[in-house]
C-alpha cells in the first residue's frame, strides 16, 4: 500500500489534471503571473524558511557549492518570479494540431497536442527547481508533484504554498502544484511506482540520483543530463577556432552537463595546438590529464586513467587524449561517451559530415561549443531538463516535451471493412 | 551476471546497430527482398518446424484460438513474404531533417530523425510477429533482439534462421536479426534489464505479459495494446449510423484491441436504439450484459457487474449502459477506459467538441469505428504495434515510431557568451 500522503496527493493531481487540461490559456498565464507577483510579495516569507535549511546544513558540514545552491536570496526569488513571467509569455502548446490527414476511407485524423497528465519531478538542493518546474508543467497543462531534497524542505515548502495559493487563487484547481513532505526513502521509492498516479517521472540531479530512478521506477522515466562530452580537434582545424571552443566548453561552466570532458587531439596538429590551449587552461586552473604523447607536449598533465575518460568530472579537470585519425575519435567518442554533446572542430566538408553521421548523440556539434545543448540557447523560450535517452525527447526539453498527442478523428459513419 | 546467450546477442546487437544505422535504404530495402524470397523458397523447413510446435501444443491442450494462432501455413508464410515487400517499398524515416532552425547566436540547428538502436520484442504465440517485427527493425534501421513464446520456438528458430540468413548474404551486419532461444522466465527478466544493450522494449501480447514487462523493465518500455473501447450513443445521433458503428467495432474482429467492448446510450435514445441493435448483436452470437435499464429494454441481456465495465473481453460480449447525459458518458470513460479508442455518435457539433477534448486516449472519434485505429487504417503503411502510453508514441506505430531524432548543429566557430 502507498503512503497516505502520496495517495491523498497522488489523487488530488489525477483529478486537478483533467482540469488542467482543458484550462484556457488565458487562465493559466494569469496564474503564472500571480505566482510571480508572490513570490515577490512574499519575500520574508521564503528567505525565512530557507535560512532554517541552509542553518540545518551548515551545521551538518554541507560543501560549499551545495550550500550556494540552497541559499536563496532576494535576488534570486526575483530571479524565481522573473522565470514564471518569461513562461507566462511563451506560447501554449496545449491544442496544436501538427497534423491532419485522410485516413482509410478518408476519416480525417488530426495529431493534437494533449498535457501528459501528472508528472513527478524529483530533484535535489536548489529550491528554485521547485518554482521553475511547477511553472513549466502549468504552462502545458499538467499536474505537477514535486519531489526536492531534504536539505531544502523548509525552502520547497514555502516556495509551494505561495505558489500554489496563488494559482488556486486565481481558480485553478487544488491539486495542481503539490510538494510531496516526506522525503524518506521509502516514500520516494514508492513514487516511482505510482503508474495510476503518475504519467511520468523526471528525475533533475547527480548521477546517482538518475540511476536510482532508472533502476526503481516503474512509470515511465525521462532520463536526464549526464554529459561526458567531447571535443575533437581534427587535423584540418582552424586551431584558433579550436581554442576558442575547446576553452568556452571546459571554462564557461564547467559544473553543467554540456561542458567539456575530454579533449581528443589529431596528432597532426597535436604539437603545435596542445601546448598553446594547455598554457591558456593551466592559467585558468584547469587540471589536466592526459595520454603519454600529451604528457610529453604538456609537462604540467598528469598521466589519464582509464578511469578519467570514463568522468564526468563537472569541475575545472580535462581529461586530453592524441588520437591517430578521425576513426579512432568516433570509436573513443562511442566507447566513453553518454550520448549528450560532442563536438568537431574542421574544415573538412567530409569529415564534418562523417562525425555528424556517425556520431549518436542528443547534439553533435561541427564548429561550435558544446555549452549551446540548453532550451535557452536552442530557442525554447525554457527547459525542464536535457534528456539523454532516446523515446519521447532528446536533448533539451521544452514545453512541448511535456505534452503528448491524442489522435482525433472526424468520420461521416465510416466502418471498417 | 547477465545469461551467456544475452550478453553474446547482445553485445552482438549493439555493434550490429552501429552499422545498421549508416545503412543505406537500398541496401535495407535489398535485404528485405531476399528476406521475403527466403521465406517462399524455404517454405518446407519453415512448416516442419512449426509441425513440432503444433504438435507439441496439442499434447499440451492450447485451445484452438491459440492453436489457430500458432500454426503456419504455405499460404501465412506468402502473407510474411509479402509484408517484408511492402515494408521495403515504405519510405526510410532514417536522416530525414524534420526542422531546422536558428539558435542562439545563429547556429544552426535541426532535427534528424536516427535509429533508436537496439529494440528488443517479446511475444507470445504467433510466429509471423517474428518475421514483421524484423523487417519494421531492419528498415527503420535498428537491430533487433526478438523474443518469442517458448510455444512457438522451433517456428522463430527457423524463420530467424532463414531471414537473418538471407540478409547477412545481401551484406547486413551479424547481429542484425537475433532470437533468444533461452526462453525460461529467469531469462527474460535478465533481458528486461539489459539497459547497456537494448534502448527500449516494446512487449506486443496480452495483458499479462504487458503488465510483467512493465513492473520488471528498466529498459524503456513501450506499452502496447489494452483496450477497453467505448461507444457512446450520443441522443443527437444518427440511430442508423450508430447501429452500424456499434455493430462494426465489436463484430469485425471481437479478438482485437480496438474492439468495442462497453456501449454508452444516452436514456433519451435508449428505448428506441436498445432493441434494436441487440436483436441484430443477439443474432450474431453477441452475449450482452447491462444494467438495470438495458436489462428492462432487452430482456436477453444480463446483469453486467463493475468488473464488465473494466474488461477487455476481447470476444462476443458486450458490456452495455445507460447514461443521463454526454458527462456522465465521458465520466464514465474515464473512469473504466484504458485510453486506447473511444467513439461518440452524434449529429450535435457541441457534443462531438466536448468530447474531442474531454476525452484523453490515443484515438477519439467521432461518428466512425473504434477498428480505425491501426497503422495501416491511419496510412502507415505498417505496425509495430499500438502505443497506449503517453510517452514516445501514441496509438498505432509505424516506422517513424522506430525512431528518434539527433540535433545536428552547424557552427562558424560560436562560443557560449
Amino acid at each position: 500500500m502507498f503512503n497516505e500522503e502520496l495517495l491523498v496527493k497522488g489523487e488530488l493531481a489525477k483529478e486537478a489534471a483533467v482540469c488542467l487540461a482543458a484550462l484556457s490559456t488565458v487562465l493559466k498565464d494569469q496564474a503564472l503571473l500571480a505566482m510571480a507577483s508572490a513570490l515577490e510579495e512574499q519575500e520574508e516569507l521564503i528567505l525565512t524558511a530557507n535560512e532554517q535549511d541552509v542553518l540545518v546544513a551548515k551545521k551538518q558540514g554541507m560543501s560549499t557549492a551545495l550550500l550556494d545552491r540552497l541559499t536563496l536570496t532576494a535576488a534570486r526569488i526575483k530571479d524565481m518570479a522573473e522565470g514564471l513571467r518569461a513562461i507566462a509569455a511563451l506560447q501554449d502548446p496545449v491544442g496544436q494540431v501538427e497534423e491532419m490527414w485522410k485516413g482509410a476511407q478518408d476519416i480525417e485524423i488530426g495529431r493534437v497536442r494533449v498535457p501528459l497528465g501528472v508528472i513527478g519531478i524529483i530533484y535535489e538542493a536548489r529550491p528554485n527547481v521547485t518554482a521553475d518546474a511547477a511553472g513549466l508543467c502549468l504552462k502545458s497543462g499538467n499536474a505537477v508533484i514535486l519531489k526536492g531534497g531534504s536539505d531544502a524542505l523548509h525552502s520547497n515548502k514555502a516556495i509551494t504554498k505561495v505558489i500554489a495559493e496563488a494559482a488556486e487563487n486565481v481558480g485553478l484547481p487544488k491539486g495542481s502544484i503539490q510538494l510531496i513532505e516526506n522525503t524518506s526513502r521509502e516514500v520516494v521509492s514508492q513514487l516511482m511506482k505510482m503508474n495510476e498516479y503518475l504519467d511520468v517521472l523526471i528525475p533533475r540531479g547527480g548521477a546517482g540520483l538518475i540511476r536510482s530512478v532508472i533502476q526503481n521506477a516503474t512509470v515511465p522515466v525521462i532520463q536526464t543530463g549526464i554529459g561526458n562530452c567531447h571535443v575533437y580537434v581534427d587535423s584540418e582545424a582552424d586551431l584558433k577556432m579550436a581554442e576558442e571552443i575547446v576553452l568556452n566548453a571546459k571554462i564557461q561552466r564547467p559544473g553543467v552537463c554540456n561542458a567539456l570532458e575530454t579533449l581528443l587531439v589529431h596528432e597532426k596538429v597535436a604539437s603545435e595546438f596542445l601546448p598553446q590551449v594547455a598554457a591558456r587552461l593551466l592559467e585558468l586552473g584547469v587540471e589536466l590529464r592526459g595520454d603519454a604523447v600529451t604528457q610529453e607536449l604538456v609537462p604540467q598533465a598528469k598521466a589519464a586513467s582509464e578511469e578519467d575518460y570514463k568522468t564526468e568530472f563537472l569541475d575545472l579537470v580535462l581529461a586530453v587524449k592524441v588520437v591517430g585519425s578521425l576513426d579512432e575519435a568516433i570509436k573513443h567518442i562511442r566507447c566513453y561517451g553518454t550520448q549528450h554533446s560532442e563536438a568537431i572542430v574542421t574544415e573538412s566538408y567530409s569529415k564534418a559530415r562523417i562525425f555528424l553521421q556517425s556520431i549518436d548523440a542528443a547534439a553533435v556539434y561541427v564548429n561550435a561549443s558544446t555549452r549551446f545543448t540548453d532550451g535557452f540557447q536552442f530557442g525554447y523560450g525554457a527547459e525542464i531538463g536535457i534528456s539523454t535517452q532516446k523515446l519521447h525527447a532528446r536533448g533539451p526539453m521544452g514545453l512541448k516535451e511535456l505534452t503528448t498527442i491524442k489522435h482525433i478523428i472526424y468520420g461521416q459513419g465510416q466502418v471498417r471493412k
